[in-house]
């Protein structure tokens, strides 16, 4: 299902370089046999990594790039010296047409500005979107944007909800998720202008999106939706708060390993549970930049081969899937539907 | 110190009236003897009370009042026919100035709204602002708006500022707490217009206050500063994340105790120290109304004696301070330092 579908790599990004990215690819190749690989960067060290990896060879091919976006580097300084980087080569390849998705575990502000200037986004939102995987309990939901776009009016919070539920769908193999829109009640009346109307123009039905109205900050947790909408700003907000919650409770569970045997254990446990779902909070995994024109997925810095894999799974996805048009679809409706809420213009003559 | 400094009470306040209120109050007035009481109520319902707490009744005196604001009812409907209630008349105590604050563990809604229209605002927010003592690794951050004033410009973000640091002086005894704004990170050019404006006019230094810039979510539970400031829908968003995050914890762990007799105990002891997390988060144990030309705390619905204790505690803490005038002050530097924003307009004359 997946004939020789060509996925982009950027070799050199994150803490560790080829070393973790190239078995990272292997995972991926052995996992979904029809995928082949751009790998960009240092040949000597890609194919010194690939030697340990019978069988992989003939499914790669190594683009050679001298240098590599640093991961402290700052996005403005990425752009202006970003070019012949494994980075810039990797999403060019995707401009280029001859990969369908482009995978980097690489500097997140460098790759969401490089991302943007090469492909350019697909919709009027300003910057790639960052999408977080929040955990619940029955299952994960979508939440973005996390972080990109602080400030957003009704119809860039209506293009989230286009983007979020296209990509839950493509991600999660589910025919119709539900959308809401994150909020301080669940009443029509409440919240601030911009939520209130991008709730009108959703509820309007002219999207062929399952949108079912707002949803609270506690209810992030309980899958209430499978898509939560919400700017930027309180997006970040509520997901750094979420992981401050788990890192505070972590602790306190902490002072319980000076208890009793009983209480070290259960602590133990609970703790390593608490592990999980702060890893499970981290955006970084395997996080698509939504709203581009291509598919960029990106690791966190101290991706593991596991999570190159991941997100090697979650390109491939996303390039295979009906996404794209998708979103093409819906937004098409936005503009007419924002055209409706303008009168049109009179004509003078009778 | 408390000496004969009179708490207006609404007795009928809660889920259970009388005989959880009148408790409460015995318990307040037992730690602090110089408290007096005005008891608003059902007159008959509150001496049965009474009678159970000897030495209490010299301490109290009695307004009865025939109606109650129902738990449930709208605030408009509670404004229309509030007039008589004992949560109206409890408030009227201070404006009156027979009391130096009220209390009550009524409809918060009904609360604000009445007090609101009793009292009316002395600062330019718009309603009662709702403050939550949120828990950290060492003690709690004053944290506001959590809910009340959704839409605030940069002026009302230092407003909140004012009045957050003034009450945590007032309630934590502390000479000179640090304040800081909630923000997606701790650049100056993060963060929305509003955010960026509130921090350059507290920067200023017109202010009597330690202001120390920006905080992101998970800072919240780490105590970086002594009060943090953010608009009322973030802050409700943050708040009700963080509950989730704690239910949804307290769920997983709950799962432990499928397991072994050693990590029964020790679920339990976690579980035991998450509730005692979430019930710190609860906005309504002991939340002062701020803003308002007058103290009024509430309680929540559920109180327990000791809540309403602990209430009536930081009523009377409050009405003993300085918050007020401190308040005045800073509101006086505001407008100076917002009208050195705008150029004073020219004379024509030469």
């Amino acid at each position: 299902m997946t004939k020789s579908l060509v996925i982009s790599v950027d070799a050199m990004g994150g803490d560790h370089g080829p070393s973790v990215v190239v078995p990272g690819v292997a995972q991926a190749a052995t996992e979904a046999g029809g995928l082949r690989f751009l790998l960009h960067g240092d040949e000597t060290a890609i194919v010194a990594e690939l030697a340990k990896h019978a069988g992989l060879k003939d499914r790669v091919e190594i683009r050679h790039a001298d240098r590599v976006v640093a991961m402290d580097e700052k996005p403005a300084q990425a752009l202006r010296r970003g070019k012949g980087t494994s980075m810039w080569a990797a999403i060019e390849s995707v401009k280029g047409g001859e990969a369908a998705a482009a995978v980097s575990a690489g500097n997140t502000g460098a790759l969401m500005a490089i991302s943007l200037l090469i492909l350019r986004m697909s919709v009027d939102v300003e910057r790639p979107c960052l999408v977080v995987q929040w955990p619940g309990v029955s299952g994960v939901t979508t939440v973005l944007d996390v972080g990109a776009n602080v400030d957003c009016d009704a119809e860039r919070l209506v293009e989230f909800a286009i983007l979020g539920e296209a990509f839950h769908r493509a991600a999660h193999g589910m025919a119709k998720p539900t959308v809401g829109l994150l909020n301080v009640g669940s009443e029509e009346m409440k919240g601030h202008e911009e939520v209130r109307q991008a709730n009108a123009i959703l509820r309007s039905g002219k999207f062929d999106i399952d949108y079912r109205g707002f949803v609270e900050g506690d209810e992030l947790f309980q899958n209430k939706v499978d898509v939560v909408v919400t700017d930027g700003f309180t997006g970040n907000v509520a997901l750094k708060t979420a992981e401050g919650a788990a890192r505070y409770i972590g602790g306190e569970l902490r002072g319980a390993l000076t208890g009793s045997l009983a209480a070290k254990l259960g602590a133990l446990l609970a703790r390593s549970g608490l592990m999980k779902f702060r890893e499970k909070l981290s955006p970084d995994a395997a996080a698509p930049l939504l709203g581009l024109n291509g598919v960029v997925v990106k690791s966190h810095g101290g991706a593991s081969a596991r999570d190159i894999a991941a997100a090697i799974r979650m390109a491939a996805k996303l390039a295979q899937s009906d996404f794209a048009t998708e979103i093409e679809r819906n937004m098409t409706r936005l503009t007419a539907a924002v055209a409706e809420q303008q009168p049109p213009a009179v004509d003078g003559a009778a």
